[in-house]
C-alpha cells in the first residue's frame, strides 16, 4: 500500500485526491493547502486524511511514500526537490518546472536516489491519445506530415505564465508521446492584451528534421471553446476533437498521391484520395485514474513512467524556446542549442 | 450598356460570365480561353458571345469596354497591362499580381488613363463580411484585439503559388476591408510536403501598431474543410463560419474586464463577462453578383471601387512579405520597408 | 434545519444526497437501500448519516422531517403513502406513481395532513426551462403552435415501464410547466423489439383545444443521443438542445404571416419571415440544487411546490393515456374521460 | 436519340431540362409552361428547344418520344394519361397522382401500351440511398427494427396538398426502395395552423408485419432545417443526415444483445454493444442525372424502371391512408383494405 500526500487542493488537487483514493494499492494520507477553508473540505470528505497548511509536515511525515504536487508552476521545483530529498517519489503537475535547468536538476536528483519522478501530462493517459499513438506508431497514417492544434476558450488568465505554458503544454505533451521525433527549432508569436500581464494569445510553429511541421494555436480570450487537433499523414489523417461527446477520434482515409508527370519532369501530378471515415470506439476510463494507477505501479515495480522527468524536461524546453521566440516576434530558436546536458 | 470581355474560362471564369450576363447595364461580349473545349461550352450557353483562343482579339475588340481577367496569377500583370493600354477598364482575379511592383505599375497606369482598376476580392462583397465591417467600424466590438482565421481543406494543390496566395489571400482581403489598420510586420512559417512544389501548409502572424494581432492558418492537405474566422474585441467577439448554412455570423457578448487590484498595484484583476449570443439575419445575395454590379457602376459613375488596385496592392505586399518570412522560418519582415512608393 | 431521509441509493439517489447535503437549512440524516454495498458508499462519503437496508427505520425515525424517494416507479406509491402517514413531507422521483389513481390518493393524503408533496420533475428547475417559460408566458413567442421533442439514445432498457414513462416524462413535465394549457386527447404508437419487454420506441401526439399540437419522440435503441425540443409560436420559435455545451436555448425570429389574398377569398397568402437568432445567456446552477432548496423552502414556508402532486398527477395521467393508446395502435384517448376527480 | 419534352418549368422543371440536356442519348426537344416569362428563360438558355404555353402541342408533337411532367400534383393524372394515350413514355413528378385509383389507371394504361411509366422518386437515385439499400439488403444491419425520419424546415406552404404529400413522400419512396416490406397499417396525426389550409405539421407511424416500425415527422413551420433519418437494425444502425456536406451516411456498430436470464425465465437481460462508427465514402453524382439516364435506358432497353408506376402507387396509397388517419386523429388505417387490385 502506497501512501500518497497531495500538496495543493485548488482546481486540480481534488481530482488527484479522488483518483488516488480510488486506486487499488494506494491511499491518500495527507493533504496540504495554504487556505484552511480548502482543508476543511478535505476533512469533510476524507475524515481519515491528515491535513495541514504547512507542506513541510507532509514531506516530513514518515508514513507518506509519494507526493503529488498540484501548486503554481513557480513552486514546483522547490517542492519537488524537497520531496526527493526526503526520499519520496514525486508526481508533479504540468508544466514540470519554470525552467529547463530546474527540470534537469530534478531528474538528476531522482536518478541519483532511485526515486520515481513523474509529470502529470494527463492527456497521455486518455484513451483517445492512446488510440492516436497506436495508429501513428503502427504506420496506419504513413509518414507524419503535420500536427496542428487549436486550443482556445474564454479562459482563466494566469498571472505567472503565458498562455503557452497553460494550454500549449497539453499539445506538447501529446506530441512528445505520439510522435517519434522532437522539434529541432521553434518560432512563436503572440500578444498580451492586458498591460503588464503575460501573453494571452499565442501561435507556435515547430520544425523537425524532415517533412514534419507542427503548429499550436492557443487563446484565453476566445468567445467559443475549441479543442481540435489534426494529425496529417501520407496515408491517413486524424481529427481529434476533445469536445465531441463520442467519436472524439476520426480517421480519414484521405490524402494525395504524387506522381512525376510523364510529359514534364519538372511538373508533379498531385492526385487526391477521398475514402471512408472511421471513428474507433474508445474506452471510457478517466485519464487521471489510469495515470494514478501507473504512478503507483512505477513505484512498486521500480519502472520508468510513461511521462517521466525527461518527458517533462522536453516539454519545458519547448515552452522556454517558444517564449523566447515570442518575445522576439517569431525569431527562430533552435532547440539543439538550448538543450541542457543530462 | 457596358460590354464585358472575360479572359479565362476555367474554374472562376464561368461564374464571372454568368454574373455579368445577369447584371443590369452589362453584357458579356467576348470570352477567351486557350482551350477550345472550354469555348464550345461558352457558345452552347451564350450563343451571342464571341469567343477566341487568342486574348488579343478580345482586348483589341472595339466593342469591349471592360475586361475581367480570370487566369493564373502569373499572367495577371501582362493581361491587365495590355487591357489598360487598350483603354479598357479591368477587373482582375485575386491575388492581383505576382509582385507588389507589378501591382504598383498597374495602379499608376490606370490612374494616368482614368480607367477603373478593380480586384476581385470576392469576400468583401458578401453579406457576411458587410455585416462584420458594420459591427467593427460601428464600435460594437470595442477595440479590436485579434483577427484569427482557419481556412483549410483537401485542396487543389497549385503549382505556381503557395497556399498563402491561394487561401490566405481571402483573409487578407477581408482584413483590409474590415479593419482600420494595416499590418506593420509579418512572421510566417510553412512547409511543402511535395518535393519541388510550393508550400501547402502555412501559418502567418501579422503585427500592428497597438494591441491588435492577426493570424491566418491555411492548409491544402487537411482531411476536413474549415472556414472559421474569429474577430475578438474588447466589448464583443465575432465568430464567422462560412460553412454554416445559416447563422454564418455570430456575435458574442463576451470578454474580460480588467481592474487594477486595490491591494496590489502590480496585480491586475481579470474578470470574465459572458452574455448573450446573437446571429444577425444576413441577406442572400450572391457576392459576385453584387461585385459585378459594383464594377459596372464604378465605370459608369467614374467611382473608385471598394476593392481598387491599392487594396489589391496592400494584399499582394502582405503575401510577398509572408512568403519571404516563410522562406526564413518565421523571420520578422517589416511592411514599411517593403512598401513601394505610389 | 430540515433533516432529509433518502430512500434508494442507486442511480439518482446519490445526486439527491449530494444536493441536500449542500443545501442551506437541510441535512441528510438517513439513507436506505436494499443493497448493503451501496450503503457502505454512503458511510464512506457521509460518515454522520445513518443507513439501513430497511426503509421503515428511516420513515419511523423521529429525527427525519422529510423523505426523498428514489426507487423504482412501482414502489413510489407505497413508500410515499407510508411517509405521509408517518407525518413527513415527501419528494418523489418522477414519474410520481404507476397509476393516476395512486397519485390522486397521495394528493388527498398530503392535503389532509398539510404536508408538502413534491414530484422531482428536474427539468422544471433548469435555467433553460425557466428561460423558455419566461419567453412563452411573456408573449415573446406569440400564440404557441407546437411543442415537438426528440429524446433518443442507446438507453437503459427498463423492465417495469415503457420508454414513455422513462423519457417522455421529461417532456410532459416541461410542457406542464411551460404551456398554459393541458392536452385534451392523446394518440400514441410504439413497439417493443425485445419479446416480453415494454415498448422501447414510442411516438406520442397530444391534442389541445385550439391550434396547439405536441409530439414527443422517444427511443432507447438509437445509435446517437438527441435531446432537441422545438417550440413554435406565431411570432418566434425556440430550439432547446440540451446537449449543447452553451447556447442550449436559441430563439429564432422566424415564422409566417398570413393574409387573405385580395384576389381570391379562398386563397390565403402565406409569407415567410426570417430574422435574427438570439441565444440568451443562461445561468449555470445545477437544477437539482435549485430543486432541493425549493423543497426545503416549501416545507419551511408551507408553500405549494412548483411541481406539486397535482403536476405529478397530470403527467401520470398523460402517460397512462398514451400507454393505453399505444396498446391500440394510435387510438385517440380523451383525457377528460380519464380524469380522476380530486 | 430519345427526344424528351418537359411540361412545367417552375421549381423542378429547370433541373429536369438541364439533366436531360446533359444525358447521352437524350435531347430536350420541347418545353411548355403556362407562363410565357418562364418560356423565355428556356429560349435564352436552350435556343434549339421548342416552347409553348399549351402542353397539347408538346404531347402531340411527333418528334417527342417521352414526356417529363413537373406540374402541380392535381394535374399529374390528366397530363400523364394524355401522354400515354399519345403513345409516349412518361416520367412523372412525385407524388405520382392525387389518388391511388388514378395511379392504378395509369399503370394499367402504360402496361397495355408497353410504355415506360416512371415516377421521379429522386432520393432513390442518390448515392447515399443506394449505399443504405446495399447495407440493408446485404444483411449488415441484421433484422431491421425501425425507420425514423425527421424532415422539417420553414417551408413553402402548399395550397393543394398537406405536408405529408410534400415532405413525407421522400421518406416513403426511400423506404419503398430500401426495405423489403410494405406497411400493413398507418396512424397519422397533424394540424393546420393556417385556417382553411392543409396540415403543415404531421406525424406518421407505419406498422409492418413483424418487429419493424416506421415514423416520419414533417413540418413546414420549423425554425431550423433538419433532414435526419435513422435506420435501426439488430446488428448495426445508420444515421443518414442529408445536410452534412460529407459523411451523409454513418454506420454505427451499436445495439443490444438479449439473453434470457439464467435465474429467471421471465426476465430478459438486455446488454449494450457500442463499437466503431464508419462513414463510407459516397460518390458525388447528381441524383437527377442518374435518374434521367435510367429513364432513357429503360425506354431504349424496354426495362422496368427502379421507380415504376407500382412504386409510385404504393407511395400514394400510403399518403392517402395517412391523410385519412390524420383527419381522424390517429385512427389506424389498414393498408390491405385500401389496396386497389392491379
Amino acid at each position: 500500500m502506497i501512501t500518497v500526500g497531495v500538496i495543493g487542493y485548488g482546481y486540480w488537487g481534488p481530482n488527484l485526491v479522488r483518483n488516488f483514493a480510488d486506486t487499488a494499492g494506494a491511499r491518500v494520507g495527507f493533504v496540504t493547502d495554504m487556505r484552511p477553508a480548502r482543508l476543511s473540505q478535505v476533512t469533510s470528505r476524507y475524515p481519515a486524511t491528515k491535513v495541514s497548511t504547512d507542506y513541510r509536515e507532509l514531506i516530513n511525515d514518515p508514513s507518506v511514500d509519494a507526493v503529488a504536487i498540484a501548486t503554481a508552476v513557480s513552486s514546483h521545483f522547490d517542492l519537488a526537490m524537497a520531496t526527493l530529498r526526503a526520499g519520496k517519489h514525486v508526481l508533479v503537475e504540468k508544466p514540470m518546472t519554470s525552467t529547463s535547468e530546474q527540470a534537469a536538476v530534478l531528474i538528476e536528483e531522482a536518478d541519483r536516489r532511485g526515486l520515481v519522478l513523474m509529470v502529470d501530462h494527463t492527456f497521455v493517459y486518455t484513451d483517445a491519445v492512446a488510440k492516436i499513438r497506436e495508429l501513428t506508431q503502427g504506420g496506419d497514417l504513413g509518414e507524419i506530415y503535420y500536427y496542428d492544434s487549436v486550443r482556445i476558450n474564454l479562459g482563466l488568465f494566469q498571472h505567472d505564465v503565458n498562455v503557452l505554458w497553460d494550454l500549449a503544454v497539453h499539445d506538447l505533451s501529446i506530441m512528445d508521446y505520439v510522435l517519434s521525433q522532437s522539434p529541432s527549432a521553434v518560432s512563436a508569436t503572440g500578444l498580451a492584451h492586458v498591460a503588464g500581464q503575460p501573453e494571452n494569445i499565442a501561435y507556435m510553429t515547430m520544425f523537425f528534421d524532415g517533412r514534419l511541421i507542427a503548429h499550436v494555436h492557443v487563446n484565453w480570450l476566445a468567445p467559443v471553446k475549441v479543442r481540435r487537433t489534426l494529425l496529417g499523414g501520407s496515408r491517413r489523417m486524424i481529427v481529434f476533437d476533445d469536445l465531441e461527446a463520442s467519436e472524439k477520434v476520426k480517421v480519414y482515409d484521405r490524402g494525395i498521391s504524387v506522381n512525376p508527370s510523364p510529359e514534364n519532369v519538372y511538373q508533379m501530378l498531385v492526385g487526391y484520395r477521398a475514402g471512408d471515415m472511421w471513428a474507433p470506439q474508445l474506452g471510457i476510463s478517466e485519464a487521471l485514474h489510469t495515470e494514478a494507477q501507473h504512478f503507483v505501479e512505477c513505484i512498486e515495480q521500480k519502472r520508468t513512467p510513461r511521462t517521466d522527468g525527461r518527458a517533462g524536461l522536453r516539454v519545458v524546453r519547448l515552452l522556454e524556446a517558444a517564449t523566447q521566440s515570442m518575445a522576439q516576434q517569431g525569431r527562430l530558436v533552435s532547440l539543439a542549442a538550448s538543450t541542457p546536458v543530462l
